[in-house]
């Protein structure tokens, strides 16, 4: 008999690094909440170097998080900004960020997502996307990014997504070198 | 306390419609089994009218199937073609269908990928993708496909997936016209 439900879950460890009750006021505090996640899931050997979050633009609050879950879950489509966007329209018992009177919604990721993440970007109705390491950073690291054009993004600019690149950088960098010395593996290379 | 575990399902009927215990030999059979779960989606009133399937590239073996499942299950990553690769990453019990001792895997699907599952497709570890009805047949019903472009194509092609469009194209589209004639939500426009 095949599998009939897949599960997708974070770490138990989210609850102790991240805080669901405080606004993040501003894109630094925000995009660090990515990073934190990228970061743990590294130290705490749960999944690869990448971590996204979901935040109402206007009043900070946290309303999804997600860590790379790939391996863990053995689940190829477990990358950190698809869980969040799951875990923020799951919140909301909605399957879209943008419906009529509901607060404007912005997708923080530690690192420039891959196509297959750009395009649940668009349709998650986030409309902004702030990332930290960039494509060239993950390829660095032997991550393949997948079919993302400058057309792309100007695709989902043009449907109304502002997109901010290389917000705290560095930092995100920082957890690929962790990775990186860790030995973590580089899954579909 | 915010939501710490996301549920993906196919419907119940699934189970009706197609049969895991026989080969589907060519593809014609594979690829209307995607079309057939498309269909019945519609006429079951389960969600959009897209359907996918995943099967064991020599043997024609059914490894995962899934359905459009937008707003059954208010996750706007839940499209066919995302839930059957997960589906047969679970039934396999790995985050590839590309491993070594593994057989080849294809994927079906009754329509061109939109750009989140191509980018799925390509991480899934498939070898080929088929498709039946066209990204202009499904922008003729208002559906968005995202950013995808030749140069997307030829990016999957470069990592050894064939493709396959237009098989049996004019049963999918049948599928469309009854999902228009029955005035089905168009989410995500």
């Amino acid at each position: 008999m095949p599998s009939s439900e897949i599960r997708i879950t974070n770490p138990d460890w989210v609850h102790e690094v991240v805080d669901f009750h405080r606004p993040y006021p501003d894109d630094d505090a925000r995009v660090r909440v990515a990073i934190t996640l990228a970061r743990e899931n590294v130290s705490r050997n749960t999944g690869g170097p990448f971590g996204a979050a979901v935040f109402e633009a206007d009043s900070g609050r946290l309303v999804g998080v997600g860590t790379n879950a790939v391996i863990r879950l053995n689940n190829s489509n477990a990358h950190a900004e698809i869980v969040a966007l799951m875990m923020a329209e799951a919140n909301l018992g909605s399957f879209t960020l943008r419906a009529d009177g509901v607060p404007r919604h912005e997708l923080f990721s530690s690192c420039e997502p891959c196509a297959m993440c750009l395009g649940a970007t668009l349709w998650s109705g986030v409309t902004r996307l702030v990332f930290a390491a960039t494509r060239d950073d993950a390829t660095r690291l032997n991550f393949d990014e997948g079919p993302v054009f400058p057309e792309s993004y100007e695709y989902l600019e043009r449907r109304g997504i502002t997109i901010e690149r290389s917000q705290l950088r560095a930092e995100a960098n920082e957890v690929f070198d962790l990775y990186s010395k860790r030995g973590g593996p580089i899954y579909n290379r």
